[in-house]
């Protein structure tokens, strides 16, 4: 198995790599993480698995979830939801209030805070019980079902939303929020809070390296073209503002999130998982984007 | 050949395919031209060609001409380009002065008219002749001895250039560009208003989807991995401000110019180019993109 | 009494002036009232005071009341307000979210949204119950004790307030915002609900042209040199973001409030009052500002 | 002669304030003055004159030029000058490309460099010869012969011109210069380099407290009702992003320049002029802006 040897060698030479970047501390759960957990898992889409390091410890997954309620929102609505958020990278901070404005209420694209909070409205006014959906759903595709949300961290988050309160309301000024603002930023705060490893992380992915179905189950998840333009999205708009230098550097679509994961996939063959906490300024992880910068060097693979 | 019928099937079903967009029309020379032209050309990377349409009629290369000049200076100063040009989307309007002077000078990539100019600015800092070595630059990719800048195009642009002017006042006043405005402006109108036809700028590109090597002179272009790289900055930038929309419907590495060429490759395999003068309003070939989105979905293949 | 010949004459030669502008619509409480109503107001410091048209009937001052709790916060206050918000003009939109996220949470001005939003949550500090507080200060102000909240106006206000609330909550991000973000909206929405006639307003601005004493008391309102200071304000961002030509066209300190209501001070002398509710592209009562432009321009006197 | 004690007192009081601000260093030219001059002159409209400090060492006048070509330009145009300059407040810093790009090439006001490059273009329409032209102005509103443009500063101008050459030219793009960039920098270069000194300066501001009229030679300058506009324009306008801050501190319409001079007047009654050329952070005279605000507080008069 041509990666293991590759991640593994990754592995032990970042290990001891540390000193730059800080752990999200916006909410006290997140700043309790340990700085120098470490954990990468692999997964191809012929069943073969690899993980090391941290990989049974469960984090907290933040804005990785964007991807999952994405794909449940495409899924169900399809080239509709473009009418209400649109797919173009947005060149400023991930939680700027300026193209919103400029842009009239629409925003730029689904993996800024304002595009994946009018992505949860959509999936609010189609699951009765849109909390239990996405627990569902990320159930079902990481194949694993003791995946909760962490309360603590749900709470903390709801305590530190006046930004993202301040986005849903404005956009609710332009009529872009259909249902209840409380309701949304709910729902919002929990789906950020999900707790999984990065095996499972990998495992959840594996559908958009397989054209819309999940290798594991055989079932389909989004249709094969979706698929295909959500990796197209996370490659050009997947790390806010560091999409371009990623696309350079990796070449690969991924997503991040501010609790120190990052997940990739190569189209047709592999999912990857990195979980390390210490984030750089634009708030992805430091360990993580070099680990999968390697990972591509080395396996000699991008979509490039 | 695969390829042939899919790009026989598209040029028939679209030849016909009109009345939406414009033809260019800020200067006098571009207007001229006859808006129902339509061409394709795709070269792979085993030394096949096929062209169909007014593939030997030249046209203006305009902005596709920035990746020519990007590629001279990555394979001189290589990362060092990234002091004095970004690597991210826009998020505005590819003209806009805005972000220019939120980021001090430093244009967001060297896609955009600030982050070319940048780029001939460089160019300009290492070869004596910079006119004529880009001319023999274009010519040793394309193998094709017979380009040359149209001189009326290149005079219609100088006396049109105001944003730019302004543009390159603006980053010397940051100190990024370092040469005279004027000259730096004359080398860039002339590089802009280079013709070309189809045919020639697929062979043009093939370096890009062969690792940098052009596979018809067996000569580097540019190193391995700034091939890859360029692509990736294709992907997220190539389009302006419709990059997103180019990735999530072609999902290939392109470039686009007003005189209504765009150009795009499949790392690995092929180029392929297409000419036709209507605009959308985001100044790229409407029925250029329409004829690559067609293509990407017919073959089933694109880098996601 | 040469104003009073004055006004006859304006009143006049504008009773029949409309067809420009439009009602302020956005709540329904606003869009009842009648477009044709007309009123001007003066008053002078030796307790001349002359009304003409519906100078009885009362209606919504919305934004002008800024200027009465920007008044109660600086005798508490004073220099230390400018701690929380600006004192320049803005530049741009009333309800900008542009300028405050690059300004860190400070608004430009009291005038703007944002900044009132801040001094209402300065008064809801210090004013143990500050609903009754503000209609204490302008019952005073104003010599009169039938002044109330328009609980109709300010339900609808609240229900229409998203706009407010993102204000609100993105300014509490930065810490610029000390209570409930519930509290001071809903202090806010009562405050811009408060119903006077222009003849009450002509009175309750009188203490501006005084050095800050109420003249029809002889009780202080606010120090002296903090009266001639709001009314540099009031010249400079009294009137959003056609405050530069109201000074030109106008040429004194001002005030207007989308319910169609204007009031203007000429230091040492009086205060004007009007009343017209249809509204320009800014906001401000149309008939409002060219009758106080003919007033200066009749009377000859402006601060300039 | 009540402002002559108020004056001396404050010139004892203030003759040692240092060590704040620093003097202009973009052009050499500027950069070789004294920090340590300091100088106060007071015209009266009865023909009172007192001066004290450096005041018959002429110094750059830079940005206060701004005011003698709009005075030139709005006695040849008229109301007709705002079609193609605004007269807000910009709101942000005072050589922005930012608002000039959202606004279509219409500058915010006359007293921005933008704006002050179309008034010298309107002044270019209509006089033949248009340097001779202002310096004649300038000559007889300050009854002063020997009044030159410092050749020296205008060419160090002119070499570090390029924000000012990308703001002419990004307008020229929109058609709001009409004559050639080249010839309006010249011009403006060199209006911005006549040397005066503050006995000269401010009989030269006499006319817009005295309505228009020079009240040194009887002969009209502007109309009576433009005089009193371009106060109020200078009023919300003439300190940069520091407008609110001065009407708010000296409550007097006043203009600024880099050199180290600032004007004000007190309509109907004087004009005063103050050098000292270390500047704060906003470009304006630190002890020149503090000099006014005793002074007004001190004479007991401002505009409101």
């Amino acid at each position: 198995m041509l990666y293991k040897e590759v991640v593994e060698n990754i592995y032990k030479e970042l290990k001891n790599f540390r000193g730059e970047g800080k752990v999200a501390d916006y909410i006290p759960a997140l700043s309790k993480v340990n700085p120098d957990s470490y954990a990468i898992s692999v997964c191809d889409l012929e069943g073969g698995e690899f993980s090391i390091g941290d990989s049974t410890t469960k984090f907290s997954i933040q804005s990785i979830s964007k991807v999952f309620s994405l794909a449940m929102a495409i899924s169900h609505f399809e080239e509709k939801i473009w009418e209400r958020v649109g797919r173009e990278p947005s060149g400023t901070a991930f939680n700027s209030l300026i193209q919103l404005e400029q842009e009239r209420g629409i925003p730029r694209n689904p993996f800024i805070n304002a595009g994946a909070l009018v992505v949860t409205d959509m999936i609010t006014q189609v699951f009765p019980k849109p909390k239990q959906a996405i627990l569902n759903f990320v159930r079902e595709i990481s194949s694993q079902d003791d995946i909760y949300y962490d309360k603590e961290v749900a709470q903390s988050e709801l305590e530190h939303s006046h930004r993202n309160i301040a986005l849903a309301n404005f956009m609710k000024s332009f009529g872009n929020i259909k249902n209840d603002v409380d309701t949304i930023i709910d729902i919002y705060c929990n789906q950020c809070s999900i707790s999984m490893n990065t095996a499972e992380l990998a495992r959840s992915f594996l559908f958009l390296a397989n054209g819309g179905v999940n290798p594991l189950s055989g079932r389909r998840v989004t249709g094969h073209r979706s698929a295909k333009r959500m990796n197209a999205l996370l490659l050009t708009c997947g790390l806010y503002n560091e999409s371009g230098d990623f696309a350079y550097r990796v070449g690969l679509p991924g997503k991040s999130g501010v609790g120190g994961g990052v997940v990739a996939i190569i189209p047709g063959k592999l999912s990857i998982a990195v979980w390390s906490p210490e984030l750089n300024q634009n708030g992805n992880s430091y360990r993580g984007i070099a680990t999968l910068e390697k990972f591509t060097t080395d396996i000699g693979i991008s979509v490039f």
